[in-house]
């Protein structure tokens, strides 16, 4: 294949990216492949430990699948090296020691998820213990050789432990050489990782300098925060969206999340074209209800395909909205530029007794517009032409509210 | 063999020892033992990088020795295994990597010296690299995983080098693992070093514990001060006198030493029984000449034998003191209890022009009494009745000095 001009190629490559270290290498690896007709080799590790991906393992998936597009070979390293050790310590139980058959099959699970986002044919998938299982003690001092103790602790999580006299056992020292060491001997160009990864990254291309090789270069994407809009996207923080999950709970839950993260997440998880990302970018910023069903839309159309994503949306029209709401429901009418308080629009409605009863309903939960739940007891409205909401309070009281 | 009493060994065992770590414990191990009639594993491991042992290294030799006469098994570990990576670094000129084939030879050659102080039949030797060779990553990850890095850099050479932002190469850290493992490994009772070593030692200890096992003790003796009175006696420092040095030299050099050296060096390096050594503590105070020369005796008997010794004694005599004296050399006299100036002693014996040529030859090393260079001009001597010295000025001037 020919590749695109290089800063067309760039252009999607810096697309949601933290920091390239450093960039300007990258421009030259990328001019000598062009003109060598020879593809990158982009490098991801894996954890195996936890093979259930959501969208916040999206973001760096996705960013591997676009160097794929670009022509380049992604390398996706499944780290059953580690895996296999667990937490030495024990005291970790989220690591435990797994077995060669479970760490095969977490993989495998981990790899029919991660296709969903990766060119299957053109990913090269290698697992460490291939190379790590071999090394002895020798070869371990020999590599620890090459960092200083000064250098590990300045990893911001170590520092911050070391600082507070946190216990950092010894062999957390040699993990960033493990993964430094894979990238020795595949002889990666690129390796990509979250943030919170830079440290690592950068002691591969200690390591591969110190063989020799011409030196990685590492790329940093950010870590997607989740549907509460505060916390990065976990599964212990239950604010995450799975891979798997079904098309409508999908496109429900992209629905629930606040409008400062529509765009974020357009950039970092869609396959938006990045020409078409200012477009979203406005429309998120003007019209963020509409923006979000598109959003909603378009990663639905991603893990289902369009016509699952269109049954989603009418889905949620019908049950989640319509369905529930009486043909006879009142509408309220206000107008443009009017601000009016929740509390006195309810009070209009007559659907509770008191201001006092309305507030209580709203501490626990039971109020709500086009399915959002209400919590502040002095939530206001400013009405536009335009404006079409649903209300719903209590269980089963419903009616419109729209701007005239 | 049926043990001494448990007090009595201890007797041994304390001598010259700066630190047993914990005796309580080596108390309860040398009972034990007796009760079982078991001996203990004593450990000493050895670097066989530098081959020329001298008078330094007999004092820890020397105390495994002890145990071996007290009926305990000494186990000396040829550390082959670091031996053979050397410095990986390449920064230390002092830790080539050696092969197979040098450490044999040097390990050799070790032996034989390290057998004029050990018993060498019972003497077991083993190489390290025979367990820590067999180590994988995955071993070294578990090994690492039990210490934390405060825990290493507690280590004072590292706390030092830390604070002084001095680098210290990771792998520097994994060196008191291994040697930790070779006590996991040997179930050794009791390990000997220096006290530099102490660190290393409860590390040992430490893994052996994490092993299920009882800790061994840890017994650390001092370091030798060599002959010039004031450093740790080390080839480096030219303050050394080798195991293997001839008799006459031996005998030499020993008498060259400052006399508060005279009772340690009694204590750590001789065989002279604990018994004895109160006497040669008072004659050491009393007597400095004298005990020097019992000092010079004793260890040029036991590196060379009675005989040699005495030949050494001899040849001092006659040829460093009476053969260059020629039977005509003058007689100068003083009264007891006179305090005289070296530099009116030259003046009265002629041997040089003016003061002015006395100081000078006193400043380039040319003045000498009983062979000791003075280099002080304003050296005096208060003479004794029984004061009897050989003044030597210049390179061929003799005199005799007494006290009447």
């Amino acid at each position: 294949m020919s590749f695109l001009p290089v800063e067309e190629q760039l252009e999607v490559i810096r697309r949601g990216t933290v920091e390239i270290v450093p960039e300007e290498e990258l421009v030259e690896k990328l001019k000598k492949s062009k003109k060598d007709n020879q593809p990158l080799k982009i490098k991801l590790g894996c954890d195996p430990t936890r093979p259930d991906l959501h969208l916040g393992h999206s973001v760096i998936l996705r960013k591997l699948r676009q160097f794929q597009d670009l022509g380049h070979e992604a390398i996706l390293i499944i780290g059953d090296f580690t895996a296999m050790i667990g937490d030495p310590t024990g005291q970790n139980e989220t690591r435990p020691a797994l077995s060669e058959e479970e760490i095969k099959e977490n993989a495998s699970t981990y790899l029919e998820q991660a296709t969903k986002i990766l060119d299957e044919e053109k990913t090269t998938i290698v697992y460490n213990s291939d190379w790590l299982g071999s090394m002895q003690f020798q070869d371990v001092i020999k590599l620890a050789s090459k960092l200083t103790v000064a250098r590990m602790i300045e990893r911001d999580d170590f520092s911050k432990r070391f600082e507070a006299n946190e216990p950092i056992s010894l062999h957390e020292f040699l993990y960033p050489l493990a993964q430094g060491q894979d990238s020795v001997h595949l002889h990666s160009d690129v390796e990509l990782g979250g943030t919170d990864q830079k440290f690592n990254l950068l002691v591969g291309r200690e390591l591969q300098k110190d063989d020799g090789q011409e030196p990685q270069i590492c790329l940093m994407m950010p870590l997607l925060v989740g549907t509460d809009g505060t916390k990065k996207m976990s599964k212990s923080y239950d604010n995450y969206i799975g891979i798997t999950e079904d098309a409508n709970d999908m496109y429900g839950k992209v629905l629930s999340i606040s409008d400062d993260l529509i765009y974020p997440w357009f950039e970092l998880i869609t396959d938006i074209p990045v020409d078409d990302l200012p477009k979203y970018k406005e429309k998120a910023e003007k019209d963020p209800r509409n923006a979000k069903h598109d959003l909603a839309f378009t990663l639905t159309a991603m893990y289902h395909g369009g016509a699952a994503a269109k049954e989603a949306r009418n889905h949620f029209e019908q049950t989640v909205i319509n369905k529930e709401i009486s043909d006879d429901a009142p509408t309220y009418e206000y107008d443009a530029g009017e601000e009016v308080r929740l509390l006195d629009i309810i009070a209009e409605t007559g659907f509770t007794e008191s201001n006092g009863q309305t507030k209580r309903l709203i501490k626990q939960g039971g109020v709500s517009i086009d399915d959002k739940k209400i919590t502040d007891k002095g939530y206001s409205i400013t009405f536009e032409e335009d404006t079409e909401l649903v209300l719903k309070v209590g269980k089963r009281n419903f009616c419109y509210l729209k701007g005239k």
